[in-house]
């Protein structure tokens, strides 16, 4: 992520200073240090709007509620609808609304969880916001990172973003039953993935009709 | 979007600047400007990963190419897929790598200008870096601002990033033929889109069988 910035006059692209990406990076290890102080496993769960974040996020609540205590903090830009939905499932929900802002970050993630009880919770999903791009830089102190594509996003959303394969430690090909009427190719995607990062975990999912849930649970070691 | 910055040891989190802002908002009318001189018209196409910008530019190209001489800006983080596509066309396409950049800004747009000839053109297409959010802010100096959605991105992406669909002239829904697997009614997002802004053109398209593209350049005026 890049911003613009006005120098003598002129336009230029600057990256991000690794000043203020080592400032959200140290924030991200005071938030993993809390999670672990307090026995909580955190994930991130990344990806596209609409691929199947919030789903994924509700079918392991399901899965894994009587065994764990869960919560979760669900990042969007204005709405609570991802929220909404999560809560039905009995789940704890922090909703962070960011505005214009594309993901969430260390400092957000550190706010949310002073209105949370951590004591009282075994597992904390994070929902980040809705794209392939901006969360990848922001590590926000999760144990680990998922992110979540669907088929129906077409044959080159994993070649084309490299870098959030590259943070990522799962990732989820969800809407699977999609992939035929798309004319995409599931292990195609799993290559392109692997590609970038040999030892990610790949499952196949779909997380509307629950399959390949448990395969989730698996590799997370849950 | 925001940025952190760090003051006095603490984290802020802080909009865009105004300036800023305002600056690549000075630099999109500059390079309207441009465009008008040379009797350009420029179409920003924004959208999702995967909801259809380039198939959409691709079937518009088709239709267009013998009324005008037509050219493309296509923006990307790190590969030169969409390129290729609308090459095979036989449009003359600049590529623009943004890197971690998750939008094009006017900046990037005009040193893309210099590698066209713009006398040489009636039509130009510029495509957005995939994602509903970051594109929104950054006005590149097009006369039209298409954004694209597909039914496969779920029931809610219209809802969720009202702002995108605030600044853009057209929306297109894509993957209608998905519409009904997906159970997401293309009714209900026109609501949505027009609850947001009540003037937005809105057409239905299955862009990769052409259907709803003659609609699309009826809206578009050309």
């Amino acid at each position: 992520m890049k911003v613009i910035e006005s120098r003598e006059g002129e336009i230029y692209d600057i990256e991000l200073s690794e000043d203020l990406l080592e400032k959200n990076r140290k924030l991200a290890e005071e938030n993993k240090a809390l999670l672990n102080r307090h026995q909580v496993l955190g994930i991130d769960v990344m990806g596209s709007i609409g691929s199947g974040k919030t789903s994924l996020i509700l079918q392991l609540s399901r899965l894994l509620k009587s065994k764990y205590r869960i919560a979760c903090i669900a990042g969007d830009l204005t709405t609570t609808i991802d929220a909404e939905r999560i809560k039905k499932e009995g789940v704890r929900v922090i909703q962070t609304n960011t505005g214009k802002e594309c993901h969430l970050d260390a400092n957000l993630v550190k706010k949310a969880f002073g209105e949370l009880s951590l004591k009282d919770i075994d597992l904390l999903f994070i929902e980040n916001v809705g794209n392939l791009i901006c969360p990848a830089e922001f590590p926000l102190g999760a144990h680990r990172r998922i992110v979540v594509v669907s088929t129906t996003e077409g044959p080159y959303m994993i070649l084309k973003h490299p870098y959030i394969f590259q943070d990522a430690d799962v990732a989820v090909i969800n809407k699977i039953d999609m992939a035929e009427p798309m004319r995409v190719n599931p292990d195609k995607l799993s290559k392109d993935a692997l590609h970038i990062k040999p030892e990610l975990k790949i499952v196949k999912t779909d997380c509307l009709k629950g399959k390949g849930i448990d395969e989730v649970i698996r590799v997370l070691g849950l």
